[in-house]
């Protein structure tokens, strides 16, 4: 597909997209943009210890699978500054808890054992100067996420024929990634060329991202997005006004079933209904070539708090349970299509993914 | 259905269920049940002229399909005691503006227009007592409300093997008829049988119907419920944990096409997906013969408003657009059950419609 893109990324102003940075890093502590607080508060929390960042990931200050890989890679750096050892290889048994606390804070995004994972990979190899090599690798695997979301923008921008309107769920933007975004970033190329005329972005509940974090993003760069409810997706399809569902990634599996924020499996089988596309887009660091199939992805549960109050005013009458998955899975034959910066699989299966990933 | 129903409605204490009435007349005033303060508040409206009953009905102060027909027909008899008129037929071209404005309230459900109706044919056969006629129908307007659910709680409940789980969307309880209510009855009903195991519930964004008043609801009556995002209803159902959608609606076509709140038609959609059955319940008062398809039905947009902030608290950025349309429609070929009163449309389509209300 790389040479059907009608736009290369080489002739994008990618600068127009840099308003919002979720990860900072100052040589000394990380700077997490607070998405709790979005978008009524721009507040960056400070992060000094690898502790601070596990709390950090597992509280969603910051969230979307790349972003919390990068956070963790950050963490590992903050935990290392912490110990003596003599060389990397030493350092690797007496950093593990702290990598073991990282990996934990959120179960169902594959990204943040990939990040987990790089970070063994630097000290298994690292010298006395391995301290100073995981700094290297987590800028490297900041620098190279940002690099894909751009890759993948122009890739996935080219599935898309002029004209069209798109729905996209949760946040996939900068937020969510190093910058410019995985599915956010093919709306924000798409948009760009002309092919897409019309976003609609689904509120995401119970977190809002929708709401809070993906039509704020869309604004800052001047693009028009529309709001609806979730439950208004299908409907939306029926009028006709949207040729694309366009989604980010949590975990994709060695057959093509994509995990992903709750809603997208529903998204998926009404797109289905009515003939409407359906696009994963996500780094291969969401690829898990090590997991056969969706069933076998661990979906996270979360507070039934989260449905029960909003912005700490109460919703539901005291005493009411609530069930609070944050994700599903989309079996992969109901995806037209996964772009990653390798490439893009059309009507993705094991065979296919294989042949790209394998 | 009616034989095979495994509980007569004679046999059920029907009032375990008469802790919430949403319309009450006192002779005088109508007070209404403020729904949009609900759970944290029992606030009744009193509304004494017809029109204060029409902005009732408009802001959602009374909703749900039943209830604003029966608060309509109580806004007749409160225009008609304001008018001089020597017969029914003398007062029937007085009090058509009001009831114009009764109708302009909400365009969907078609309870209002068919309350409407009954009240003009009243009138036009009343004579020097046509004020007091109009009390008596609208007071058998709710009564037959009251009877039609409770049947159809038999009837529905009949349909669901033993040990089931639900799901319902929006709420269609004794908040939005005369008592028992619709889908809310056939759960109350399937629950007491043993037929329903497992309630779960819609959190039905915008107005959020299912965590606000179902729960609560349900509550009142020591039934577990469990609420869940709109978004989870795909991912609950591929859990096995459902094996009935039970909804109302708001206008039923000839050809069995059912709109009802938003988000109904992503749930039939998902249902058909998972070989999960769909049943829509609703008095015969909401059976339109005359709209012979749900093309026809014009859809609510309501202001966008309700999207973006919750209980005084802006959600969204300030600027951001919305949509927000409050109903869809559901084809009947989704649609596994129509329960009435009158009786059960099972795979309804034109001719089984026409069969049982022709």
């Amino acid at each position: 597909m790389t040479d059907n893109a009608r736009m290369k990324t080489s002739d994008f102003d990618f600068d127009r997209y840099d308003h919002v940075r979720p990860i900072r890093w100052t040589g000394d502590v990380l700077e997490l943009l607070d998405q709790r607080k979005l978008p009524f508060a721009v507040d960056y929390a400070r992060c000094a210890t690898c502790d601070a960042v596990a709390a950090a990931i597992h509280s969603l200050t910051v969230r979307g699978a790349p972003a919390i890989g990068i956070a963790a890679a950050w963490g590992v750096v903050l935990a290392a500054r912490s110990l003596h050892a003599a060389n990397g290889l030493a350092a690797l048994p007496l950093l593990e808890p702290a990598l073991q606390r990282l990996n934990a804070a959120r179960p169902t995004a594959v990204n943040l054992a990939w990040a987990l994972a790089r970070m063994r990979g630097v000290l298994a190899h690292a010298g006395a100067d391995w301290c100073e090599a995981l700094e290297q690798e987590a800028h490297a695997i900041e620098r190279e996420d940002l690099a894909a979301n751009r890759h993948m923008g122009a890739l996935g921008a080219a599935l898309i024929a002029a004209g069209s309107g798109v729905l996209t769920h949760c946040n996939t933007g900068s937020l969510a990634t190093a910058g410019f975004g995985t599915a956010l970033g093919v709306i924000r190329a798409g948009v760009a060329q002309g092919a897409i005329a019309q976003v609609f972005a689904g509120e995401t509940r119970p977190w809002n991202q929708g709401a809070r974090l993906t039509v704020w993003e869309l604004q800052q760069d001047g693009i028009d997005a529309t709001l609806i409810a979730d439950s208004a997706a299908a409907h939306l399809m029926k009028t006709g006004q949207v040729q694309w569902v366009i989604v980010g990634a949590d975990r994709i599996c060695a057959n093509g079933d994509a995990a992903n924020k709750i809603g997208t499996y529903q998204l998926a089988i009404a797109a289905r209904h009515h003939g409407v596309k359906f696009m994963v887009v996500a780094p291969s660091s969401t690829v898990d070539m090590a997991t056969a199939s969706g069933e076998l992805i661990e979906i996270e549960e979360r507070d039934p708090a989260e449905l029960l109050a909003f912005r700490g005013k109460r919703v539901v009458a005291e005493g009411v349970r609530a069930w609070n998955p944050v994700f599903d899975v989309t079996p992969h034959d109901l995806i037209d299509a996964i772009v990653t910066e390798k490439g893009v699989v059309e009507r993705p299966d094991a065979q296919r993914m294989r042949a790209l990933f394998g």
